[in-house]
């Protein structure tokens, strides 16, 4: 097997076998196949695409090229869920405690945020004392013990899609629907769990643009879900503006334990209901996802899903007093107001800009080896169908840096202010079972 | 400039301007632009390719990455020719003496040829003595003296070229009409001459496939020449056959010169006495192309042409002895005979088999460093048209070699034998002024 003649194939549109998709990852993995073939091949997928078979069989290639982690011992049926990225999205700290309060088991690997803010693994480093980092062993026994373990990788997980998706960010290959479905899945899949709940994210914030192309990948990453045996579900959701009302990683911890003590924020907990409502109908706890979603306020109002969630804390080695008392969270060294310049209505907050707000504001890494600044962030005191009257306070930004003016204008401009009342479209656009 | 950039505006079907189309030629000659990224952006082109301006952009880009000859100083009209590939294309030894022989220039440079049979310049050493490389100067010398030099490359010609040549080759990014017409140009430009003849081949044994797609390919030239001040005319030949009866380095000069003698094979006649013509009247020796092949012809009869090799030759140290009495070339080991299966009409002769045979029997390169048995070759009895009945000789195999079975086998599948008589098209399909 060349792989010319496979670039040669699916430029021509043709349909490529498992054996040929296997010959690709394999000899990407090992260097056999040099960069300047791989990109050219992904540019022939960016233009031809791929059906659900042959994303299946890349999914699973690629979910093949490391370590695959076996969860068959821990008893239970075990969740896991993922989003697509958005701005101020703390979903897995408030949900998955929830879910894991009704005996079903979590067990996540999760990533390091670069650019915007940080990632999951980030948000809870900045409780004192929090160590993501465990053995593959102790990682299951955590599952095993109280039903909830969120960590680093324990493992060398799937290295065929740290490699594409370095070589696409470079190459103009990243938008590819069958490319992205693969990357998602691969990792998923790899991490073991029976069943996955996706929230794919569109809006100018997302890497989809549209409702169409946001139900297009579910569908896809759905497709792959079936045909290797895992249980995946999806629910499309706008990143019109971020989620919940703070961005920055202890921040957002703060707001995933109010929300946990019922003083979420209304967008968020709306998500959080949602998602939770379907994670226990897979999970078999409700018969429905409104069955779910009831569960889910009751583990709010009774305070098991907080006490989940310090547990999991806990048992990582973080301080859970922080969690009984957000305000003993270091404080930034300054609070900088924005505030509206017209009368009117927010219509959206741009996510993008608030995200890269934050980062220079100390929030987040524009290179892996920077340092996070965990206080610092942005808290939105208006959202969108706010109204808002000139010289009202939109948002506040907390930095130890004096030097933030770049920062500031740019979360003016974020906010989308009009005369008119805006008709804003719900948060969660689709369910997708199949 | 960033070069994804680049990449995802042509992806996206977007227009380049000259500065992206320079800065990528430069990033990739220079190294500063990865090949993982050259490739992917090649496919896009593949994809979505480049109008006229583009590409005439990327000729100029590619021509000035590395050295161009200045051939101002040398008085009269310089000529130029190129084919863009065939098997027996031995044209340029006949068709550039006659024009040189009527006081028109011909600085001519040359490659060699990698699988199939030699180049120009493995062909010309076949002759014993000749060396084809001289300096610039005395390359221009010859020119202004005899009027013709045939020579391998004397400088750095488009270093980008070879470059994107043997990337395309890997990454499956060759059949691109802007791709192959940049990379004819920008060689030919370089070369210096003012006015320039494309034989543009169709048909199996091509690039192009059909007529239309060499007609594009031509006219896509035509408008790079325009726009970057060269006259460049074309013609559309087929390539449903080997041209000419000899394939081989000897064989293909000995035909080369019977043609000079007024003894040439018709179709290969047809096509010098025509692409002649059309030079004669680029060089304004004559008023049109029917003017022109007469001049052609009576450049044949008189011996004029054959006069001119002959000085050609001898000036880059030939022993003209050889075009003299062509039974002096030393002849190959063995001949063995390819004979008719069925009685029936030669309807066609695959090009690339036999092309590939005469490889096989010595007469080409599979690596570049491998050595050319010049007495190696095919010589077709029967051509498409012929009658033959079982038993005919169709072909002569000649060769060193003793284990040639295999070739053997593919000279005889080359040939489309059927029972009924074709209706052949002509050999030259289309002139291209424009």
């Amino acid at each position: 097997m060349r792989m010319v003649d496979i670039i040669e194939k699916k430029k021509a549109g043709g349909k490529l076998s498992k054996e040929e998709i296997s010959f690709f990852v394999k000899g990407l993995v090992d260097g056999s196949i040099p960069d300047y073939q791989a990109s050219s091949f992904l540019m022939s997928v960016v233009f031809r695409s791929m059906d659900d078979e042959e994303t299946s069989y890349l999914t699973e290639a690629m979910m093949n090229s490391g370590d695959v982690i076996d969860l068959s011992s821990i008893p239970g049926i075990k969740l896991d869920k993922h989003s697509t990225g958005g701005v101020g999205d703390k979903t897995s700290l408030s949900l998955m405690p929830l879910v894991a309060s009704f005996g079903l088991k979590v067990a996540k690997m999760s990533g390091r945020g670069l650019g915007h803010t940080g990632g999951t693994l980030d948000k809870m480093e900045s409780i004192p004392g929090t160590n993501v980092y465990l053995s593959e062993d102790d990682f299951k026994r955590q599952v095993r013990d109280i039903g909830i373990a969120i960590v680093g990788q324990t493992a060398e997980i799937d290295p065929a899609d740290k490699k594409l998706y370095a070589l696409r960010d470079v190459t103009g290959t990243v938008e590819s629907i069958p490319l992205i479905a693969s990357s998602i899945m691969s990792k998923k899949l790899a991490s073991g769990s029976d069943a996955i709940l996706l929230d794919v994210k569109y809006g100018r914030g997302a890497f989809m643009k549209d409702v169409p192309s946001a139900r297009h990948l579910a569908k896809t990453m759905i497709a792959i879900g079936r045909r290797l045996g895992r249980a995946v579900r999806a629910i499309v959701s706008g990143m019109e503006e971020p989620l919940g009302r703070a961005v920055g990683n202890s921040l957002e911890v703060i707001e995933a334990v109010e929300t946990l003590k019922g003083r979420g924020p209304s967008d968020f907990v709306e998500l959080v209901e949602t998602a939770g409502g379907i994670l226990l109908t897979q999970g078999k706890v409700a018969h429905d996802e409104e069955e779910g979603k009831l569960l889910i306020r009751k583990a709010i109002a009774d305070g098991s899903g907080f006490k989940k969630l310090e547990q999991l804390i806990a048992s990582e080695g973080g301080d859970i007093s922080y969690l009984e008392n957000t305000d003993k969270f270091q404080k930034a060294k300054f609070a900088y107001e924005i505030k509206a310049t017209e009368d009117g209505f927010v219509h959206g907050i741009d996510s993008l800009s608030i995200g890269h707000a934050a980062m220079l504001l100390g929030a987040g890494r524009s290179r892996a080896e920077d340092r996070i600044d965990f206080a610092a962030g942005i808290y939105l005191m208006k959202k969108a169908g706010d109204q808002v009257a000139k010289g009202d306070v939109l948002a506040v930004a907390y930095s130890d840096k004096s030097d933030v003016q770049p920062a500031l204008e740019e979360i003016g401009g974020a906010y989308c202010v009009e005369k008119e009342k805006p008709s804003l479209p719900p948060l969660i656009r689709e369910y997708i079972r199949q």
